[in-house]
């Protein structure tokens, strides 16, 4: 029953190449898009080739990484084609113009999503990585500054993306012990390998329980309007053979209600100092619920979701996508010419309607305040970008 | 501002052939399902080339009146060409034989959806109408008995249909008085004019506001899986310009936390002695999600939806539907192949969830049990099926 391969990657690293599966077009074809150029990399997040917090994170992270390598070459390039050439400067200013130039398309990216704080995370953490190697530097040659913190930050991008994995593996531990032995699990957008880089968070936890030897059946929300749910997480769990059934989003109450539905485990975008929770769309439609059903409503993600920087979720901007999205469904339009929709990408819960955070440190309970100050407190990396 | 129409009726009538505008189609094309053959209404029916509770229960009458006129035409035939026969019988044998006919279809066509009670209601009442005028000829002609008996059933259908088009008004003018002078109204799935035979009504509440001159504003959920909200719903709204907005299912608690929200109005499919209510699946996840955010919550119905024979909402059979209508959207797979699938069509409110009843008698508040019982009790049509 035993299980450690950690399903399907999101992303594909082939020398400076970046490939990122095409999640838009599960689970018809497994596809790569190349996301190689920075460009690309914007479109593919922005249109949610990739999508999931923490996937969103290490892409955004191998992303810049690859495009500080690029600039670097450029470095190279222009000092020894023309070393006599005004255009490269004193080296203090190229490596100036080096560091404008990250800022700027660290910025584009961060532009892409606005409610996933894993996005500005990754950035930010690759920034400094570049920084600290640029203050570090005594070099005199602006190239061979720049081609160092290029591959510090692709060094960090791989750390990354191998503690992504390994935070998932511990979310999963740490979550399948709040499973029963047997139980019926209802889950909603898609928090497995494919949004986390790894052994996913909420579905991470459903996949810990379920090769431990219990008894999980999963009911998967679709996840209108882009099916999630529907597309993806049906897909991996099919794949690992967990019994899963999809519902509408419009169904939950009726089956807390009709099943013995055990509790409720989903994914995060952005965690707030108490315990606030942004998530996909539905995402409060089921806290509710659940609250109301009195059934346990779990939280799962990394410690990277946390965002020290705000106290609570009034503060988390939730994206506005495109109301073409509700208008349609399999390409077809399904209401009148000219209507109009509305389309928040996110909802945020309170820390009131959630049973419990699931995270890579351990499992957080209220007074959330309290247990989050204490999990982020060793936590290097976010008391770097802070 | 004044608005008279009535909108869009979901039957046509032309003499002996009975049309339904096939709202599977809608919005993309208004067309007419030919229902006149029995066996093709109730394929209407079970397909939701008609739906709501109302209209089913309209187009049952009339399909079952069009059937009793079609076996007296056989009778009429029979003893005309074979007055001598022994096929054709005595008078009273054969009116049994009609009767056992008839009885026969009516307990077909009740099997075609089990939840709403007006098709069962429509069907019992147009029975009774058939079996007082046998009961009560002398007539010695089975020919002349069974057409009379057709001849008052089809009269009572069209009874029917015009009490249905006074019902909605009143269930109109009574809900309107509810809804502030500006207000944001969110609706579920379609209870207008194509769903109730008339002025609607939820959307009759909605339409009576608005002609009175209030500011109203509707969300409107897409009502997965089969979208009556984005189909039929929206475009009812755009039909009479009342603003409407297209949402998913799943953002109804996001959008009572952050807009406006003054109240929900649905409408159902049954509603038991104490007010427990069967509506379209999502009505529940609406009513809870209502009672957490202190919003009212209104049923819009007209008497003939409640069943005088059950006590409580557990009495109410859930029609499952076929899993491949969850499995697809616009006629494509949205998830892995043999991927399994739950599709109540249905769900349970409960009554302590329901601000309150609005009904073509008044609105009714709780205690239920008082306030539906004293309603019912003027109503001769419940009390002659019962």
């Amino acid at each position: 029953m035993m299980q450690t391969q950690i399903g399907v990657l999101p992303l594909k690293l082939d020398g400076k190449r970046l490939l990122l599966v095409d999640q838009r077009k599960l689970p018809g074809a497994l596809e790569y898009f190349d996301a190689s150029a920075f460009a690309d990399l914007c479109f593919a997040i922005k249109d949610m080739v990739v999508r999931g917090a923490p996937s969103i994170g290490v892409c955004a992270a191998f992303g810049l990484a690859l495009e500080a390598g690029r600039r670097a070459d450029l470095y190279a390039l222009s000092s020894s084609s023309s070393r006599s050439s005004s255009t490269s400067g004193s080296g203090a200013s190229s490596v100036n113009q080096f560091i404008q130039e990250m800022n700027q398309a660290a910025a584009v990216l961060n532009a892409t999503r606005p409610t996933a704080v894993n996005l500005r995370w990754g950035i930010e953490r690759i920034m400094n990585t570049i920084n600290r190697v640029l203050d570090g530097s005594t070099s005199a040659s602006t190239a061979a500054v720049c081609a160092a913190a290029a591959d510090a930050a692709y060094a960090d991008a791989q750390r990354i993306l191998d503690e992504h994995i390994e935070s998932n593996k511990a979310i999963g531990a740490f979550g399948s012990e709040l499973l029963p032995q047997s139980c019926n699990v209802i889950t909603h957008c898609n928090a497995g390998s494919l949004a986390t880089c790894g052994w996913g968070t909420a579905l991470g936890v459903i996949r810990s329980a379920f090769f431990a030897g219990k008894q999980v059946a999963v009911y998967v929300d679709e996840t209108r309007p882009r099916n999630q749910g529907a597309n993806l997480t049906m897909w991996e769990l099919t794949e690992d053979k967990i019994p899963a059934t999809l519902v509408c989003d419009n169904m939950s109450g009726h089956i807390m209600l009709t099943k013995k539905i055990d509790c409720i485990v989903v994914g995060a975008d952005r965690i707030a100092l108490n315990g606030d929770t942004a998530n996909k769309i539905g995402t409060y439609n089921l806290a509710v619920l659940a609250h109301y059903h009195n059934v346990p409503f779990y939280i799962a993600a990394p410690i990277s979701t946390f965002d020290a920087t705000i106290a609570d979720g009034s503060h988390i901007p939730i994206e506005e996508r495109n109301p073409e999205e509700v208008l349609h469904q399999g390409g077809q339009a399904i209401t009148v010419p000219g209507a109009r929709a509305y389309n928040p990408a996110f909802d945020v819960t309170p820390a009131e309607l959630i049973t419990a955070i699931i995270t890579d440190r351990g499992v957080l309970r209220a007074p959330y305040g309290k247990s989050i100050t204490a999990a982020l407190a060793d936590n290097f990396a976010l008391t770097e970008i802070k």
